[in-house]
């Protein structure tokens, strides 16, 4: 069961809502296991803070962004995977960018290159990481080496 | 004036409130002495977590959970105690499992656990932090030690 | 177009937006330049806090304080200058002191003190960075040893 | 070509060094990518702390550790993978414990027991982390029921 | 078994080794007991960074100033108090002020006011926190309005 | 009295100094005041970490690079400008690449970027970062979008 994609086009989201949760009682361990399984169950996306906490606790803010409808799902994979009696939330808006996705050529191959698009203008121009790790890795580059290939072939004339 | 505990059945609460306060032009040695005196006048958690402002300034985001109805004592404390011209803040809502607590036998004496309990089903055990901490000290033990223990007798079956 | 300044008086400001953005594909020069156009064009407040995201990423939570007002020309800048495809922001509520200033006089001129007031009674005293620097840097006196002589002329009678 | 495991013995490593690189300029992503790299051909560790850094850059400092051998492997990774123009480093010495392993059985299956010895004394018990996130993984159970049952079967008389 | 203080004169100390763990499985409770009892058995600082290791894992780096006479005993409790198999460390020199106290007297009662001196400058004075903070307490005050009063006081004339 | 720059050729440095200082009493305020001044008289780095003290106070650890001979310029600042009692350090080696400086032209004008050389191969191309924010704020166009011009440009063939 993975997130629902977001809609390609630009738009506002009003079905998001924001989890949290603090963690003082958790190994980091656990929380590098914990992190994969929310995204694979549907968490829009998901980080973990730096906080301290009294009785002088270095601790950790986990952080989850999800849709209304993923809500019980990811309550429940909270309660059951770290070690919280209590998860709090709150509403909040997305606005996304429409996306659009390129392909540019290297000599290793193609990579595709997501756009960004703001009320038609493209502002965000992305090579995806997944394609340029894969160069990289089988042809044993320097992945700041594919960055910079692709940067270079990316068309700026828009 | 203690922060009344939350009831000890499952619940939605949904009169909750965050406060945020960003800080750079006060110590950490005050920030430590705040923590415990928000936390004594009723807050239901502090926490602090590191940023970075304008100016190259490395300081500190206070952020405070309570009920609405501690709102003002909280904001009078923040704005006594602490250097901030402006407190913010917005309503959250907060699931809390069922609590209960049960008795361990280590061979130092009795500790609680804690459980945790959604929707009748026990997902959190959580020994006593002080309970554990007091044994430590006074049988000058490792509190590692303690912690093995209470989780070698802890019941799993249920 | 700097920020309007929030007025004098102690009130509460409910036109108040938090965004936030999560950023692990830009880099720390290019955000130490976008935090500064950020405040040039309007935001009340900009901070970024450490976070780890997925993929072993160590990433910078970026938020921002705005009024509703300038919440349009806050996405443009956000979209335009970072690398981020969303945008997410909810509303809250600031209860700000009244502000006032006077005058204290050091060795070395005069430096404004900020008075913050919480119904009728002084709660802050903060002096003024900006001052306290010039002298440090005109006098070459250390920073410290200026305020140190604002703290001793400051009027504590009220 | 993996690190060389240091030996299980208890013992005093005097041929480690520490490598530190400042980095304003590249993206989390990039850093994701380069740790798993780093530990691939023969670091004992590799870890990233937030910093701050001039002109309101937010930062990371890289952190590794390996044997004086393996130093010139990782510099050449450091200049070729990351953006930095030097690398900076100095001597450390390691106490490492004696390390043994025992296996404890579960209703899912056996898990490995890492113990840390310090002068005969077991002072260390570590279920392996992998053991138990297969286990969870491939019974569909909670990572924390499965430490909670080897903690309970771990053997405590020593 | 509290630490040696070190000696009240300006002086050079080449008898202080730093410490570091790295700890990515032992929760944030453990580590709020165990920067105490480091302390009391002779640590001169103890403190803790939030760092991001292998596996995205949140974990905290602990380091540890003491003197080369007391390393094996400060080895002993982290062995023993925590999870790491390895301890490093490294030789470091410290540079520490002559240090002088004087009494500052306020409404409610005497504070002490430690000072630093270079080459016999006195470069800092520093009211010490727990005499502040048992006038706050006791005569229910701000902290911060003992501070300001402290610093009211306190004589510039050198 | 700026850093003297270190030479531009592929050279190992043994004469760099490490030097920290915790800070758990000094305001951000004043920290975004010492990094520039400590650049100004010759330290070669200076960062901030957040590290968490005893006391639950949130705090900072300074660190600085510099050479040995500019080391007690160094300590008198840190001395007069934080409220430091005591000052640690230890000598490190930097290993730096080899630099050039490239010409590449934009639209909006020349941008420079910095080389790295490693044994005689090109292994970073670094746009200088105030060149293309002087054109990003002349030209009022997005920081990134210079970036992307500048990799668009930049010769890969060597």
């Amino acid at each position: 069961m993975h997130s629902e994609l977001p809609p390609d086009h630009q738009h506002i989201d009003n079905q998001m809502v924001k989890m949290e949760v603090n963690l003082d009682d958790v190994s980091g361990e656990w929380l590098g296991y914990v992190i994969d399984l929310l995204f694979e169950q549907g968490a829009n996306d998901v980080f973990y803070t730096p906080i301290y906490m009294k009785k002088n606790r270095p601790a950790i803010l986990l952080q989850l962004l999800c849709s209304t409808k993923a809500l019980p799902k990811m309550e429940e994979i909270l309660f059951k995977e770290t070690t919280t009696l209590g998860v709090r939330y709150y509403p909040l808006t997305v606005h996304r960018l429409e996306r659009r996705y390129k392909i540019v050529t290297t000599e290793w191959g193609p990579v595709s290159v997501k756009e960004g698009i703001l009320s038609g203008q493209v502002v965000q121009k992305s090579p995806e990481f997944e394609d340029c790790k894969k160069i990289a890795q089988h042809f044993n580059v320097p992945l700041k080496k594919v960055y910079e290939q692709v940067w270079k072939e990316v068309d700026l004339d828009r």
